[in-house]
C-alpha cells in the first residue's frame, strides 16, 4: 500500500465503512472532494452531524420524525385514515411506499423483522406497541408490507398471529409479475405466485 | 413529495450532489446511517471536516500531502529515482499507479487536462512548474500518463511540444487490449492500437 496524507486515508476509510461503496469509489468520491470547488463536504458534514441529533421516533408509529415533536406528520394529518395502517420493516419503506401516492392511511414501522439468528425476536420489534394501537383504536384493517422475503414473511405470519383475536381485517401486498418485467426472467417462485395469484379479467 | 424530516432531506441531498450517487443510493445511505449503532456517521463527518484543512499540494510535484509539509513523500524520498517522471492528471492516478508497484521514479500532478471549451488552457494546469522541473533538473525521462481519452491525449501532444527543445525522452503509456479482456468485447479504436502496437513475440 503506498503512502496516503492520513486525512485522505481516513476518509476513504470511512466512505468504505457506508454499506454498497467499495475502495475504488470511495477513493473516487474522496478524490472528487479534494478537487470540487464547491461545499459539497462541509454540507454533508453538516448534514450528518444533525442527523441523529436533530430526529426523533413518532410515539405514535415509530417512524422519523423531527427532534422534540411527540408525533410525526403523517400520525398527526387528520386527512388521513385512522382505520387503515400499514405496518413496514424501516423508515425508508414509509417513504418509497408514501411516494407511490397509493395510501391514505397511517403506518407503523416495526424497526426490524424476525430473524432468531440474530437475536431478534418479537420483543426487539415494535410490535407490542401495535398490538396495542389495535386494542384502543379504531383500526379496521393492517395491511402486513413486510418485505417479500424469507424473514418479512415469518414477521407477517407472527403478526398475523397476534391480531387475529381483534377480529380486524389482515392483508398482505399482493404477489406476482412486476410492472413492466418480462415472463422469461421472472424467478420460479414469483411465477408460482403469479400463477397461484392469477384474477379474473374484467 | 411526501413530508420528510428536514435533517433526512438535508442529508439526502447532500449524499446526491456526490458523482455516481443517485436518490435512491442516497436515501438507502440516509436510513443506513439512521439505523446503525455504529458511529459510522460521525466518523465520516469528521473525516470530511479534516479533508481541505490538513491537506496541502506538494511543492515539487503538486500531489496531495499533510497541511504544513512542503514536499510529499514520494517527492523526499531518496530511494526514488529521480530521472523519470510520471505526469497524470489527477492525485488519484498518482494513487492507482503507485498500487501497481510497477513504478520508481516520481511523479508530477497536472490537476486536469486541457479543454478549451471549458476554458482550461495550459495557464490553468500545473504545465509551467513541469518544464521548469525539466530545465533545472536530472530529469531523462517524462512518462505522460494522461488518460487515454481525447482531451489526454491532447494535453499528452502539448506536453511533448513544450518538452522537446530539452532534449529528454519523452513516452506515452502503451495502448492495447486489457489484461483478462476478450477480442470479442473490445471496442474498434482499441483493437485498431493494438494491432498497431503488436509486438514480436521473444
Amino acid at each position: 500500500m503506498p503512502v496516503l496524507p492520513e486525512p485522505i486515508h481516513n476518509l476513504i476509510h470511512a466512505f468504505e465503512r457506508l454499506p454498497g461503496i467499495g475502495p475504488k469509489t470511495a477513493s473516487r468520491l474522496t478524490f472528487y472532494l479534494l478537487r470540487t470547488q464547491d461545499d459539497i463536504g462541509e454540507e454533508l458534514a453538516e448534514a450528518l452531524v444533525a442527523l441523529k441529533s436533530a430526529t426523533s421516533l413518532c410515539q405514535v408509529c415509530f417512524n422519523i420524525t423531527l427532534a422534540g415533536q411527540e408525533v410525526c406528520e403523517i400520525c398527526a394529518d387528520a386527512r388521513r385514515d385512522d382505520s387503515s395502517i400499514c405496518v413496514v420493516e424501516e423508515p425508508l419503506d414509509v417513504l418509497v411506499l408514501e411516494q407511490t401516492g397509493g395510501f391514505q392511511g397511517k403506518y407503523h414501522v416495526l424497526h426490524g423483522v424476525l430473524s432468531p439468528i440474530d437475536g431478534i425476536g418479537p420483543e426487539s420489534l415494535k410490535i407490542r406497541p401495535l398490538v396495542e394501537r389495535v386494542k384502543n383504536g379504531v383500526i379496521r384493517e393492517i395491511i402486513l408490507a413486510t418485505n417479500p422475503s424469507m424473514e418479512g414473511d415469518a414477521t407477517a405470519l407472527y403478526l398475523r398471529q397476534q391480531l387475529l383475536p381483534y377480529g380486524i381485517r389482515i392483508t398482505r401486498l399482493a404477489r406476482g409479475l412486476p410492472v413492466g418485467g418480462d415472463l422469461e426472467y421472472a424467478d420460479q417462485n414469483t411465477l408460482l405466485r403469479a400463477l397461484a395469484g392469477r384474477q379474473e379479467m374484467s
